[in-house]
């Protein structure tokens, strides 16, 4: 869309600093010019983005994981993802993180597109995949730190779950609104 | 999920500290206890969690928001939504921001369940709605910094849009997830 034909909702940076420099977040604060021409301040997370993975085994089930979330200080069900190195292909980051966390390689890939899981107060983008063709490595590669347990569950089963309070991590949900439309023919 | 049965995932606090402050964003760094004994470190956003409305007009489209995201630096089409008050009843939210933002009231409202957006660095909850049986008010009350159009779209348009890539924010996403359950009588 024109910028000019938005210009009744865009929001200008003057001026922008670094005011959080943790291990892991990244937190700026913007003064930024509002549509009105007055003044105010934006606060945000820059993050590296990520991606996620719809892998299909060949008996048709979804890779899924359950994982400790420490904020929210309890284990969700999720789709394998991670994130993408500096400089690093968003492929390669589907491939490295899915071999990484599921221990599986896959033959076939497919990108489906990309969602934004936290608009008001971070840039994180997340890049959707689809992998098919699945075969065993033989054993995950996890970080040191990294803690989960790998479970399958079928697209049916999974949609189930949606609805019935079981999943409900974002990123996961809106996945999954892709999962018809992952390999079409 | 018995907390005994899934200690080989579970991370335990040691300690926990507000590392920073701002209007918006409040960052806390903990010390963790890992599953295999290990300490590591924690950094995440404390969020009061919000809510988000599927708002159904008589013709049976959805009420749309066009918004600038700061963080991103673009418009995104997403689905009204807000923060929660302090000790605010999540209902009495969702009644707030669907007027506030679109100027419309709502005879009819479901619950439907709540999702994370977030869960690797923010313990953010949205609380899903559903509401039908809209009046509009003859006016919208947004804040004095809050700009936005508002759009109607139908479910089949929105679905559309999600898979087109005009749709990218996954709060819309997730609860687009919802959309034939809302009112399925």
């Amino acid at each position: 869309m024109a910028v000019e034909q938005d210009s009744h909702l865009i929001e200008s940076e003057i001026a922008s600093e670094a005011v959080f420099e943790g291990a892991l977040l990244k937190v700026r604060r913007d003064r930024v010019r509002l549509p009105n021409g007055q003044e105010s301040v934006r606060e945000y997370i820059r993050h590296p983005g990520a991606v996620v993975v719809l892998a299909f085994l060949d008996n048709g089930a979804l890779l899924f994981e359950r994982q400790f979330r420490y904020p929210l200080k309890r284990v969700f069900l999720e789709l394998p993802a991670g994130k993408i190195d500096p400089g690093e292909d968003i492929l390669i980051t589907a491939r490295r993180e899915l071999r990484e966390e599921t221990g599986y390689l896959a033959d076939d890939w497919r990108y489906l597109g990309v969602m934004h899981p936290c608009i008001g107060y971070s840039d994180e983008r997340i890049e959707i995949f689809a992998a098919r063709g699945l075969r065993w490595t033989g054993e995950s590669a996890l970080d040191h730190n990294e803690f989960l347990e790998v479970v399958e569950l079928s697209p049916d089963a999974a949609k189930a779950a949606v609805w019935q309070g079981e999943i409900t991590d974002a990123k996961t949900i809106s996945a999954l609104f892709w999962v018809e439309r992952s390999f079409p023919e």
